[in-house]
C-alpha cells in the first residue's frame, strides 16, 4: 500500500486501538503516539494498546495516549511490528493494518504499508502524517523525532541514509526539541549505569590477538553498581567500542553454571554460526546463546570458537 | 562577505596555505581539507599549513593535503578561527580571507565570511565547494561529513538544527561514507581510553545532593589505564552524562598540590562565575581554572563554590 491508500483507510475508519511491539523501543513507541495524536487531531478516537513494558521504557512518551481500561476498539493498527509473535496473542488474526519499515515483514495484516528502504518506522509515519493532517505540528514533531533518532542511535548507526537526516530536518524545522530530547535520550545515564559501565570498562578480556574483546558481568558486578535490568539497555554493545575489535562479547552470569551471552561482529566472523555451536543463533553480526557454564569459562570457550570460524 | 564573493577571490588567486586551529578538530580539519581538495580540483596549487598538532587528531584525514617544506603560499586563508590568537605568530596580520561560523570572530583578516547561525564550519565551506565546483563528489562530501558530524557530537549537541541535517543529508546523497566515518569517529575508542572511563566512572563523587557531579583524574588513574594526553579528548563531558547533574566538573592531577579543573553546567549555575572566584573563566556553560590544591581538596572547594552561585 501506498501512503494515500493508508490515509484514505484511516480516514475511513474510526475507535483505533495502536500496537507497540514487545520489548518496546522509542521507535515503536514514538511512531505510534505520532501516529495516535494525529488521528486525535482530525477527530478521531484513538489510543495505544497498554503494553505492560511501557514501565520499562520511554513511558513519559506513551502515557498520555494510552487506552483506558474498557475501551472497544473498532480498528486494529501495529507500529513497526514484522511479525505476529511480536504482539499479544489475542490480536492475532485481527489486525486491520500494519505499518511498518522491515524488509522481513510477513504481510500478517490485512494491509500492510512497508517501506524498507527508511531506518525508522517514525520516517513511514512521518509521511502518513503529513498527508492525514496536512503538515506537522511541534507536538508530533517531538514524537517522531524520538522515533527516527533512537532507531539510528542519534543518526549514527549503518541504516542512517540522507533520507534519515532529510526527515530529521523537516522535525527541527517543525519545532522538535531535538536538542532536549537527544539530552534525556542519549546523553543522560543513571548513577548506577555509569557505575556498571565503569566496572565493565576496567575487566575487559581480549582474546584472538585483541580481535576479541569480552566484558563479563556478574551478579556481583551489578550489585556492587546498585545496578537492574533497566540499567543494562544496549550494554551488549559497550565491548564492540575497542579499536581493533572484530568480535565482542557480554556474558551475563545467571547463576554458578549458567550463563547468557550477547555476541557482536563486525561481519567477518559470523555470529550466526558461533552462538550455532551452542544451541544459540541470530543474525550475522549479533547473535546470543547460553550456555551451562560458569562465565569465566564460557569466555575462553566462545573466544576459541570464534578463533576457529576465523579459520 | 557571502559565498559568491568568496568563491570569486578564491578563483581569483592562487598558491594557497590554509590554516587550522591549535588543538585541531575534526571541524578545521575537515573543512580545510575539503577546500583544500575543492582548490585542486579547479587546478589551483593549495595546502594545509602543517599544524604540529595533526599528529594528535585526524592525522588520516590532513595527511594527503598537508603543504611539503619550501612551499611557497601566496594567500593565506584561515578555517574555522575565531581569533588569531588561534594560529601560528608568523601569519599574523597576514591572513587574506578567513572561512569562519564563531559569532565571536574578531575580524582579523582582510577578507571575512562568518555564518554563525551554522553549527560547523563545514556547513560554510560546503556552500562554497558546491559554487566553486559546481557540486560535490564523494570525497569532499567524506571531509565535510567529518567536519559537520564532529562539531555536532554526531547531531547530538544542541547546535544542531534542522539547516544541519539538510547538510548531513546532502552529503549523504553525495557519497559520503557516513556509516564508515561515524564508525571511527564515534564509536571506536583505545583500549587505554575505555579503561580510563572506567576508572572515571567507577570513582565519581557526588556533591550538593547529587546535581554536582565530579570526576577525579589522577596521574595514578592515567598510568594505571595506560592512558596518555591522546586519551583524553572530550573527557570533561563525561561526569555531565549522570542523571540529575546540574554541573560536573573534570579535576585533573597536575602534581600533588597543583591541579586543573574543567567545569560544565547546563547554565543554572554560571561556569564563568565558579572559575572566576579562582582566577579562571569561560563560558557560562563550560569554563575552566587552576588551583595549588591537591585534587581532592579541590574538589569540595569548587562543590562548596558552586553551591554558593546556586544561592
Amino acid at each position: 500500500m501506498t501512503i494515500n491508500d493508508t490515509v484514505q483507510l484511516l480516514r475511513e475508519n474510526d475507535n483505533f486501538i495502536l500496537i507497540t511491539h514487545i520489548r518496546p523501543d522509542g521507535d515503536t513507541i514514538g511512531s505510534a503516539s505520532a501516529l495516535c495524536y494525529a488521528l486525535r487531531k482530525i477527530g478521531k478516537t484513538a489510543y495505544l494498546f497498554n503494553n505492560p513494558q511501557f514501565e520499562d521504557s520511554y513511558n513519559w512518551i506513551a502515557e498520555p495516549y494510552v487506552a483506558p481500561e474498557g475501551f472497544m476498539p473498532e480498528y486494529t493498527v501495529t507500529v513497526d511490528l514484522a511479525d505476529e509473535g511480536l504482539f499479544p496473542r489475542g490480536f492475532k488474526g485481527a489486525v486491520d493494518l500494519c505499518i511498518d519499515h522491515h524488509g522481513s515483514n510477513t504481510s500478517y495484516a490485512k494491509n500492510t504499508i512497508v517501506l524498507p528502504d527508511k531506518a525508522s518506522c517514525g520516517e513511514v509515519v512521518l509521511g502518513i502524517v503529513k498527508a492525514l493532517c496536512g503538515g506537522l505540528d511541534s507536538t508530533v514533531a517531538d514524537l517522531l523525532y524520538v522515533a527516527v533518532s533512537t532507531d539510528t542511535g542519534c543518526f549514527v548507526y549503518g541504516n542512517t541514509t540522507g533520507e534519515t537526516h532529510r526527515a530529521a530536518a523537516e522535525l527541527c524545522d517543525a519545532g522538535a526539541s531535538n536538542a532536549y530530547l537527544n539530552k534525556i535520550l542519549f546523553r543522560t545515564s543513571s548513577r548506577e549505569r555509569l557505575a556498571l559501565e565503569g566496572l565493565i570498562f576496567s575487566s575487559l578480556r581480549y582474546y584472538n590477538d585483541g580481535k576479541t574483546v569480552i566484558a563479563i558481568l556478574t551478579k556481583e558486578m551489578l550489585e556492587k553498581a546498585g545496578a537492574t535490568e533497566k540499567d543494562c539497555q544496549d550494554i551488549a554493545s559497550l565491548p564492540g567500542r575497542v579499536e581493533g575489535a572484530f568480535s565482542s562479547a557480554v556474558i551475563k552470569e545467571v547463576d554458578e553454571n549458567h550463563c547468557k551471552i550477547s555476541l557482536r561482529t563486525n561481519g567477518i566472523v559470523n555470529a550466526n554460526s558461533v552462538c550455532g555451536r551452542f544451541g544459540g543463533g541470530g543474525h550475522k553480526m549479533a547473535s546470543g546463546c547460553a550456555m551451562e557454564k560458569n562465565c569465566f569459562e564460557a569466555a575462553g570457550i566462545i573466544a576459541d570458537a570464534i578463533a576457529e570460524e576465523l579459520g
